[in-house]
Order: structure tokens, then C-alpha cells, then sequence
């Protein structure tokens, strides 16, 4: 086990709500967090230790953030990995390592990863073009990835008949099976340095219907006890074969046969886990920062039934930000707001979030829709 | 109710744990912290928009700081009442109100409210002098309280026999009844501006036996929920009887007779509400951020058995900070610590506290001591 030493000076590339909230956690160890962010507005800013305006995929801009630091992590995958490698290779600690975010970044050697190790994930062909991808139109429907800068749904679309061909990326990707799932899930897991493991509740992903993100969250998921443990055992054989540190999301398919399949994986807190802030004696926050400095886990436990729903900018509003709404939602039982301080809304940018705590869980997806429906992030006036 | 505004701005007068608290609180809310603190390494610096070296006693000092504030506040009760009310003459919002704050700033005061208002006190008598203690030395043994200064112990000492009347303090101050109490608790209450109350479960503190101070916190108190109900009652009765707005720790003697009787009271969030961070849905800072903001007050219902220790800087121990046992702490289940960020440890500083979080409560107490004998505040090396 490592030693808890207070003048670590830690690095975070990317100050955005992650990171953020990253630091929020780190109030409570007195961490000192250091941050690098391409906006000069990024919402971590106010709060870190320090904050360095620049590039996250820049060689020398990464490499000049670490020169005075111990420590360096992510809250964002798309990182310049080369200069994280050069810093590790100087004797920093960087977790997660840069072989891990590489592996992450590209979406055919994640798949590959689980293809060689065994891990159950959605059927799959590496395709380089356009042409490739119809050449396998007998797969169809089908989803088409890029293998790389795929992020919040972008680079990953439905093919789903000969039509959508015209559409198909021409770069390098991947053709998966389209999966009818009962239920998309995630599991949020941690590793630390002495290969001490641990996972949150289940938890369950409501999909916008139209942009791709996580509109609700459930957790704990609708799950027997049976199938929570295989998702559980299936996140900790990820992070276990990968020799991952740090805190991990497992985002998941829960199969109409009852299995699951990994779709994909997060090397960073995660939209899924912001629940844990709350409901969890140990937020992810912490969790991961207590994972990549080596010390014991937190307990994972879920001490109340949450919901969790991104306030994302509403449609047709660019401009000063408003929270719409916020009056009546507060004035609810179990509504906890956490907004991120960016000045400026746009449509679908995830401006916060909100957590909804109830005892009675039967009653949380009514209610999440409920104060969806209340509180709107719009433009002033 | 108020409106949510984020482009309010917040000062806090005092920059210390309870300052740093309140402003991890107003993170999830985005709201913008100014602070003003006599120290320039005051523990709430690091994350406040804004911070400012100065005295809180001073009237210029703490007029200058609230000119450009829209609404302001307190961690601590020894500030200059005179400029806060001109301020808010001004129309700044100053909640606690000035009033409130001078009249507990007194404790001659404080008694007398309580005693005008029916609100069961320990019955005591005024003095000016030692020579009046003296005169009333047929209630001893008593409490010898000053009338102002006393904080944290200071100010408060027991005259058990006439061989202690010497040490009587000769200044203005109370002689209280010395009450042979079964247990000390604490009532957290918050009242917001549309008279909106609401109370935490009670919380059983136990005292350091030699340093008054509290060393260990139980919540929920071992008591039956009827008087747990009688205790929350009174509680709600101070705020109510003085329209109090903010949030509010009650401290009450649990007497033999199974009756409450009010200690003191303090005006802002509280050492004895450390616990509701992880143990409430709403922890006291945000509860007091949302009472002063005139919004909708917070569940306060506790999710779990907490037990709270502060570390206190050890006996011998003046220098640099160093914290023996942190990782032997954390690596047994529930066991937070939450480090204040102060340099220097001195014997018994409050350098900062462990939350301890059991389904069984009846484990906590046992498991509080093993804590505080594993984790020592000390100078390194």
C-alpha cells in the first residue's frame, strides 16, 4: 500500500465536470489538483491548485503540464498518450497507464482486447473504408464505429439497411452487431495499485431516443441478484486481465437472452456514476483518486435508491444560461442539483445534473421524468 | 421563495473548516464564495472566488468586504454586528441576521432570551464581577460563564467548591446551575426566509474529558424517538421564537429527569454536523447555503449510523502536519477522513475529522475509539 503523502502534487488532463467534481472529492484528502484544459472557461478552473490553458493532445503542451508533477490522470480519454508514456518512462505515476488509454482510445484494439481475452462483447468486423463496409452488408442491421475520436456518440451510427450504406464512414472502424437488448447498464469498477478490486450497484442507462446520451440513470439497476453479480464479475475480469488502475465504467448490453456483452469502457468517472456523489458512502470521485494513489478502496455501498438525469441545454438556445425552473424542482423531495458553472448553454451540452433520491424505487423513473420536465436549461431573458 | 440567481455574489465572513465546507457545498450549486479571514493560510483560501486578509472584528475591514457582496454569512460568530447591520441597511442580505448573531455573540443575552421566551434553560443567574460570583457561592458547584469571548471552551470553566472561587472569572458573565446531565446532544435546525423548518436527527456528542472539546459525535443519539421528537421540537421552537434564517446547531443537556435543556446555540453550520456530508441527503452546509438563499430547505433524512471523531492536533506536537495511521484508517470499511489543509498542527488544532459510517450503530462507538487511536495528527519526521 502506498503512503498517503499530502504534498503529491496531482495533474488532471481535462477541467471539465469530471474533473471538476474530481476535485470536489479531492477537498476532503487536501489534495492539491493541477489542471490543463484547452477552455479557458473549463468548469474545474475555479477550484484547482493550479490551471494551465492548452492543448490535451499536444506532445510538448501535455509533456511541459507533468514536468512539476507526481501524479497525472484523466477525466477525458481523447489525451496526447505518447507524452504520457514519456512521463511515465521519467519515473512520474500515471494512471491510468498510457497503454490502458491507447488500448481505450481506439475502438478496434478495445474490441480486440475483448475478442482476445474472452470477454463477451457484441460480434464484430475491423472494416478501413467505406468499401469494406459494404462488403459486409450481409451483416446489416448494424452499428459502424470509427476507431478513434468517437466520443459522446459521435463516430458511432446505425447502418440499418443498404439505404444507410451512402452514409458509412470511410476511415478506419469497425461493423458490430446490432444487439436487441433488454437494457443498457454500466458497471462502475475500481482497481488500485495492490490489485485490490471493487464495484458500485449496478446501474441502468436511459438513452435519449434521438441524441445518444444518457438521459436518466437508474441505480440500482432492474436486475435479479443472479444477473448483478455476472455484471459485477464480468467489470472486474476487464479491469483484472487489463491490469487496469484506477476507476473504470463498464458500459454493458443486457442481452433479451439474459447475458451480457461489453460495449465499451471509460478509463475516468463516469456520466454513470455521478449518482455516487450522494448515494454512495464512497463517490467515484474519491474512489478513483484513492485507486491511482494507492490506497484502500471505499466502500461501494448504496445507501438510498437514485436516479440521476443530465440537464442537458435545451434545443434552440445558444447564449448566457439559464436554470428554468430551478425553484420548483429544489421545492421537491430528493432533488439535488449540481450545475457546472459553464457560462454559456448550447444545445444538448451537458450543463449538470441532477440527483433524485427516494427510498421507494419503484417511484424514481416517474420522478426523474418529472423534474426532466420541470428544469430546463435555456438562455436568459 | 427566492429565485435561484447564480450570479449572486456570497461572502462568508471566517476561512476556516467550517468556511472550506461551505464552499464544497456551493460547488454543486455554482455559487460564487468570497471569503474574508485573518489568515492568510485560512483552510476555505484555496477554493473561495475570491479571498481576503482581514479582521472580522474590525468595522472597516468587514464594511470594505461586504460593499461589493450581494448576500452574506458566517462560519463563525465573532464578527463585527455593527457592520454587518449598516450592511444591511444598505440592503445587502446578512443572514444570520445581525441581531441574531449579537445576541448569541452574548451569552448574558442568549440566557435571557431563552428564559424570556420559555425556552428550558439551566437556570443561572447573572454576575458582573467576581465579587458577585462570590456572593452567589451557595449555587456552587456552577458554571462560570463570560458573557463575551468564550469559544470553544474558552470562557466557560465549573466552580465546583469555594476553593475555586478565586479563579471566577471578573468580568461580566452568568453563573449556571451545574446539571448532572445524562448526555450532551446537538440538534442541527435550518429555517429559511418563508419560515420553512426542518431538523437533522439528533446527535449525541461526547466531550474530550480533560480539553472541551468535542472528540467523538453519535448519530442518531441513543434515545427514544419520543424524546428525540421532544428535542427537535425545542430546537425548532429557538429558530421559530427568534425568525432565525440559516442554520442553526442547538446543544442541549439530556438531563437525568429525561427533560432538555438548552446549552447554547450556534448560528451557522456546526462541528456537530460534520456526518451529514456522507451520512444526510443534505449536508448542513448546502442546508445553510439554501435556508440564507431563501430556497427550498433539503431531506435531512440520515441514510446510515454515523460516528464523527476530530483529529486534534496530539499533545507535544507543534510543526509541519503529518498524519500517522491514515492509510491503516482508510483500508477499514467506512472510514473518511476529511483533512482541513492546515500546515501547521498545534496541540489539539482542529486539524480535521473522520466520518464513520455502520449499519450497526451499536458497533460505532467501539469502532470510533479504534479510529482515533490508529490516526494521530503529529509533525513529521
Amino acid at each position: 500500500m502506498a503512503s498517503f503523502r499530502q504534498d503529491l502534487t496531482i495533474g488532471i488532463l481535462g477541467g471539465g465536470q469530471l474533473g471538476r467534481m474530481l476535485i470536489q472529492g479531492a477537498i476532503d484528502l487536501n489534495l492539491k489538483i493541477h489542471v490543463l484544459d484547452p477552455s479557458a472557461e473549463a468548469p474545474a478552473r475555479p477550484y484547482a491548485h493550479s490551471f494551465t490553458q492548452g492543448s490535451l493532445t499536444d506532445y510538448d503542451t501535455v509533456m511541459a503540464f507533468g514536468e512539476n508533477l507526481d501524479l497525472i490522470t484523466v477525466e477525458i480519454e481523447n489525451v496526447n498518450t505518447e507524452a504520457l508514456a514519456a512521463l511515465k518512462e521519467q519515473g512520474k505515476t500515471v494512471y491510468p497507464d498510457p497503454d490502458h488509454l491507447k488500448l481505450i482510445q481506439d475502438k478496434r484494439e478495445q474490441k480486440q482486447f475483448y475478442e482476445q481475452h474472452g470477454l463477451p462483447t457484441p460480434p464484430f468486423v475491423l472494416v478501413e473504408n467505406q468499401a469494406e463496409v459494404i462488403a459486409h452488408k450481409h451483416r446489416l442491421p448494424a452499428v459502424n464505429k470509427l476507431g478513434k475520436a468517437g466520443y459522446d456518440g459521435r463516430g458511432v451510427q446505425i447502418i440499418r439497411t443498404e439505404a444507410d450504406l451512402e452514409k458509412a464512414f470511410d476511415e478506419p472502424g469497425l461493423l458490430e452487431d446490432l444487439i436487441p437488448f433488454e437494457k443498457e447498464i454500466a458497471v462502475l469498477v475500481a482497481r488500485n495499485a495492490d490489485g485490490q478490486t471493487i464495484t458500485y450497484p449496478v446501474v441502468e442507462m436511459v438513452f435519449h431516443p434521438v441524441h445518444n446520451l444518457v438521459e436518466y440513470l437508474f441505480s440500482p439497476a432492474d436486475l435479479s441478484v443472479l444477473q448483478a453479480v455476472q455484471a459485477k464479475e464480468l467489470a472486474v475480469s476487464v479491469v483484472e486481465k487489463m491490469e487496469y488502475v484506477g476507476l473504470m465504467a463498464v458500459e454493458m448490453f443486457f442481452t433479451k437472452e439474459g447475458t451480457f456483452l461489453i460495449n465499451e469502457v471509460a478509463p475516468r468517472p463516469h456520466n454513470s456514476g455521478h449518482h455516487t456523489i450522494r448515494a454512495c458512502q464512497t463517490s467515484q470521485y474519491e474512489q478513483h483518486l484513492r485507486a491511482i494513489l494507492g490506497l484502500p478502496l471505499g466502500e461501494t455501498e448504496q445507501m438510498i435508491p437514485a436516479a440521476m438525469l443530465n440537464l442537458l441545454g435545451e434545443p434552440g438556445h445558444t447564449g448566457p444560461t439559464h436554470y428554468q425552473g430551478m425553484e420548483e424542482a429544489l421545492a421537491l423531495p430528493g432533488v439535488y442539483p449540481h450545475i457546472y458553472g459553464k457560462a454559456e448553454t448550447r444545445p444538448f451540452r451537458k450543463m449538470g445534473h441532477v440527483t433524485l433520491l427516494d427510498k421507494d424505487p419503484t417511484n424514481l423513473q416517474k420522478r426523474a421524468r418529472e423534474v426532466g420536465n420541470l428544469l430546463k436549461v435555456v438562455t436568459k431573458g
